[in-house]
């Protein structure tokens, strides 16, 4: 900030633009053509729309059947949901572990679905690898180092969460981890940051979104049930998540959310997921729409 | 937050809900009709789409009846631009005062435009209160609750900018201020809040949109040209606010931003001024139609 | 931040430093003897140590009486306490107006004391500068520019408090609108800013108080009432202030909190007050011996 | 927050008080006394004062061995040391990884001091604790619930800092899931949080100390250096952290601070050093004082 003589600008932010020479390997520039992720015969990152739908947590066979099932119904190629539950407290339920991702895999192959799960440790990740498509790696993980490398060192997809406090360039440089070990299969998370509000779990931080399309070449992801944390305003957000360009979203599904052993207050009914799918389809080739007209 | 016997829940967001009570007389409620500012003929809050276009500053008569004539050929029905600046150094340019406030008052007629314009103390408020059509209360004055007083005194409708750092409820709560005083005709208005990021000016909270059109039953107005303070990144915000529910969009354009007084390397250009509002103004179509097809 | 050649340093901070061109009148430097503010002949900023103590508001003279002997039995030479209040909800106690200034006018003759209480606009500037021996602007005004130039044009004391969201080189800009008004006597006040913390009312910044007192001339007083806003964790916080260079510190005071007209919950008893009062002066004397030494 | 019939307080903040039942292994109560972790024959949390020094980062054999030989006579009881890194950038020094262990082992044979050193993650943990008096886990790993767990399963003591966005309720959860473990030799560690400030490199949390004090029965270690960042900031930070109870405080030394591999512009001289060694001690011996007659 500085004054000049004639007293103009008193916000200079010539500097605001991050220096892409710290994270050279993800950057977008001139010459760099997007990373379009293969997941199993489905892109994520070449223009089209994905939903990624599943509860927070596996809680058992019967639910995950039952949500997978909604999921693909309303066109997800994707299911959510975690086996391996990091939690503040040590007394909150943990996931069902290795249970949980056998039931994820069963799910996968009845309804046609990618299985997105997360991997909180390098212990576990041989086998969340084994059944996981794409590997989350979650907010309280994004700056794990040795997390980010060990999945850097394998060939399966990677969902990295922006970290709750984390600034993008953090985010990037945790990025540039990953794929400085030779996995190039990265996709950037947005899932709502900290700050003084009280109204809401989150701060769904939408301006992430354009910023990470504009200064990596990685596809985006939207969070916006982590987002917002509130089940009626999740649409919005997610719809927010479509129009600056998100690749796809990925929302918490519940059947039963106020019975959920996990995050159940910010899981859309079957019923509220399924409109939700419908619209965020419609808004998605509006956006596609305009984009090509622009060109 | 609580950890429950069965070790369930570790975030219990029972109370995110605000007391209503704390702000009874712009609460939404059942019942309670959403309130409609009518603007000399001009209607916000009705489920029409408006646009709010102009420069920071109003710099000289010359440049404001340049930008006028951009926005009033692109369908804004509304003026912006400052005639007296709260800036953050007394070294900065403070705006034109009164002389602004005439040139304003040439391009309005001249265009049929609304004027919005800032009021930054008591003192000058008859002054701003003749010319202006829509006073707006700056981020800074959200607590300035002398003014928020003084503003709900007399009858022109208000727009109440959120704080950079401020809760919504504290925000309805000036609100409050306004319209206990006897002016119902208030707008509040996203600008964005301070976060750590550091690659945006602020970070723009969509979020807050949907929790105003939630809780209140004021009108909203979306200022992305402050929200994110990147030109490129305004268009991706605009659209945001706009599929979140905001009543009209207020941006900041400049036909020469890099010799603006104030705040110019966040407005857009004429010609992406241009191409934003055939944009917006083609979604708010689909947004609306999606709002009655849901009825 | 960048990333060397060799691999160093992933924080560089050398432009940590302000730029003092920012406040020139108010900066510290070469030559510059600190501002010491005389109090109608008590001086704050001369390396001595002082205490302001008393209620948040004046609520009644009974009150303002009983608690004034307090204060000045333990020393304090100056009596705070609140007769126009800025409040977050137009409903709650705005405080006992210009018969409030007539009770500390009364209350510090009594008890020869310097009376420090806030001015909340323009308007009522003139009474409050008619009792007032030092004009408080609260942290909701730090940046109502209108009212730093008029305390500006105007001869008494400012206590300046820190907004509670706001950069010190804001702090510090606002200070030099007083300042370049003509006033010199500013007073710099650390009061905590928001966080998101929730097991305090605010984060008191300590950090603070040591850059104020490097980067400007000023004195600089301590708030740590609000700075924590819990009784018994008030005296750790003022002496934390005292070690990092405070020239005084203000706690508030109330014989019945629980009976408080305002933020009662934060205030110490009278017997808490003298037990403080007694440590800090003993404590001060420890950091005034220790910086002679140091010479 | 809420309004009251007669208008008063408009923060009522009875909820600030965290819910014990949420860490009750590590919250403190009657008859619950406070933990003291002998460390090789010292004791920390015992009421005595202790002094951490050394530099950030291992960088040589020759550099360590200087700085440990100041740090000791000095009357630091434990070294500081990283052997590995986490680092924001893949690209940044890592640490010297186990030859960085054998210095340190080697310094403090020579030394007779304890070595504090991080370990980052499950894999190097065996190697860590090998050496390790205390393993730090650092701000970015608090919420690493298997690392927690790790040292948790251990019997060597675990010095867990504060995440830089962290509440402390996350951190006594934190530290909740390390003695639930098994493991009661937890100390807690408040190095600075996050904030809009950028004339810091943290904000320094006083009050947090203050807090971890109160509400549990651990002992707690300031790190100023991380805290404030900016090397002439630390002796009074450090002297704040005293006088709020610390049990220790650990400071960056370096002897070539310009030259340091990692954070040498926040690293004190062996001068610097020298001179708050003897004022902390000293200011310890006021502090225990005051505590003795308060008795």
């Amino acid at each position: 900030m500085s004054i000049q003589a004639d007293g103009r600008c008193d916000v200079v932010r010539d500097d605001c633009a991050p220096n892409v020479a710290d994270f050279p390997l993800v950057a977008a520039g001139a010459g760099v053509k997007p990373t379009v992720v293969n997941v199993r015969g489905v892109s994520i990152g070449d223009g089209t729309f994905n939903l990624i739908a599943g509860p927070c947590a596996v809680e058992s066979r019967e639910q995950l059947l039952r949500i997978a099932e909604v999921a693909a119904d309303s066109g997800a190629k994707f299911l959510r949901g975690g086996a391996f539950k990091p939690r503040t407290s040590p007394y909150s339920f943990q996931g069902m572990g290795i249970e949980g991702l056998r039931i994820l895999a069963e799910a996968a192959r009845q309804f046609d679905l990618r299985i997105v799960t997360e991997v909180k440790d390098c212990e576990s990740l041989p086998d969340v690898a084994e059944v996981a498509d794409v590997l989350q790696v979650g907010s309280r993980n994004m700056q794990n180092f040795s997390l980010l490398e060990a999945v850097g060192r394998q060939r399966k997809p990677v969902l990295l969460k922006r970290g709750m406090g984390a600034r993008l360039v953090e985010l990037f440089m945790a990025a540039e981890y990953i794929v400085a070990q030779g996995n190039p299969n990265v996709i950037l998370c947005e899932r709502g940051i900290r700050t003084f509000e009280t109204m809401t779990r989150n701060t769904f931080d939408v301006g992430a979104i354009a910023m990470m399309k504009h200064w990596t070449h990685l596809p985006v992801v939207a969070d916006p049930s982590h987002g917002i944390g509130i089940p009626w305003a999740v649409p919005a957000m997610a719809r927010a998540a479509v129009v600056c360009g998100a690749d796809a979203v990925m929302v918490e599904v519940h059947d039963d959310p106020s019975h959920a052993l996990s995050d159940g207050q910010q899981a859309l009914t079957p019923q509220a997921y399924r409109a939700l799918a419908r619209e965020l389809n419609d808004l998605s080739r509006w956006a596609c729409l305009r984009h090509e007209q622009g060109r």
